[in-house]
């Protein structure tokens, strides 16, 4: 199995070389990663200025290539010029904290694994729900085993899994459920401060609204400690309200011809 | 009527010039918008580094807030920050070249718009197909025309309509259709190049692979000479994944208890 890993911590993160680590074991793995962190950069792609390629070492050893771009330009750059054939799977992560419920529209690991997904590629996405994660383990060897059964089991082109493991040891993890993407969203608040000149800047900060009460919903499987995993694609049309759209009379300011 | 404006191409864009003079007309607007462009940065938000706020005019008049970040924390900062209340409606664009098929992942105007939908606020993106667009007017009329439709209508919380207008005058648009996101995606190829100290860098192209052939498909539409209105939200769940997943043995791994 041909397995291209990415994330969007950025290469140097203890994330993605706990899955390299464990994904070493099933397959081939190529690493084509962010240089630099590149959370909450959403879908980015870099067309407004060129991209570098560097080889990266950990402890002496080569781990992979570093992208001074975001997650999406690593999957494309990463297939087109350096794998330059399809690999079975793509991996993204493993990231620290969650992404779920409304994050997934900003993260940065689901969109690596979305960029393989519009490439017709099967793809994973995996965090774990802590900034200061400790356990990797048991989401390192499950995204390995995710990756076998979506081989054997086949995934829609356009779909990818978006896996979120709880920061906990595997035995006390209480199962695993498949989610709907929940709807528990940020109310958010800039924090105002002044710089040394006197000149006002703002931090983005915020307060997170449950709205999730369903083990099928992800924030909530998260939050009883489960692990959760999402299927979604990247159709973004609203198909109820394309067929009311159609009701409406929407020529009005069009000249009759 | 208050409606927010913002775009991707930046506040000195011609196109938001020409979108707010035509919704002067309807409504109380208030532009807060991008200081550089930021096209293609998809939904990123700004969380690495503070934002700042500056005054913008044109031709010596006022013309809205400029903000040192993405089309989405111009959306947060405009309704938290600056307008301190919830408008009508947010306007994103107008985009210099279309946002259809695939660039609705990518388009910073249309996360924008999706960052207004997110917090329940109805939203339209908008954007003419050529990157030197000539004509806005139709654009500019017809996105109040659509919010003055909206507001009566109404919209579910949570949609945002995609609005892609041709390139052309009045008078040569054959028809106005209600669409969705097509197929058509990107095929990349990346340049490589020199740079004068002999290292290498790459430059991100690529082949438009046309897969649509209907009206209802956003691209195909646009490429007939139809104005494109997809309805699309950010409810990513694929539920036929989902159903189909609950099938899967997805426990193998995990100690029983």
């Amino acid at each position: 199995m041909k397995i291209l890993v990415s994330n969007d911590d950025g290469i140097s993160s203890p994330g993605i070389s706990a899955l390299v680590k464990a994904l070493k074991k099933i397959g081939e793995v190529t690493v084509v990663a962010p240089l630099t962190e590149q959370s909450a950069v959403g879908h980015a792609i870099t067309m407004k200025y060129p991209l570098r390629v560097s080889e990266y070492f950990k402890n002496g050893d080569f781990f992979g290539y570093a992208v001074d771009g975001t997650p999406a330009d690593c999957i494309k750059m990463g297939v087109r010029n350096i794998l330059q054939q399809t690999p079975d799977i793509v991996i993204s992560g493993i990231n620290l904290g969650s992404n779920a419920a409304i994050n997934i529209i900003y993260s940065g690991t689901v969109s690596a694994a979305r960029e393989a997904a519009i490439m017709d590629i099967p793809a994973i996405a995996v965090s774990v729900t802590s900034h200061t994660a400790k356990h990797f383990d048991f989401a390192a060897k499950y995204s390995g085993e995710l990756a076998q059964m979506i081989v054997k089991n086949g995934l829609p082109a356009g779909t990818l899994l978006n896996l979120n493991v709880p920061d906990l040891p595997e035995e006390k993890l209480k199962g695993i459920i498949v989610t709907q993407q929940g709807k528990t969203k940020w109310d958010d608040v800039y924090e105002e401060r002044r710089d040394p000149y006197g000149n006002k800047y703002y931090w983005l900060t915020g307060n997170l609204i449950e709205q999730d009460n369903s083990l099928e919903a992800d924030h909530f499987a998260l939050k009883n400690e489960y692990v959760s995993i999402t299927p979604i694609h990247f159709d973004l049309t609203d198909y109820t309200t394309f067929e009311e759209m159609k009701k409406w009379n929407l020529e009005t300011s069009m000249k009759k011809k």
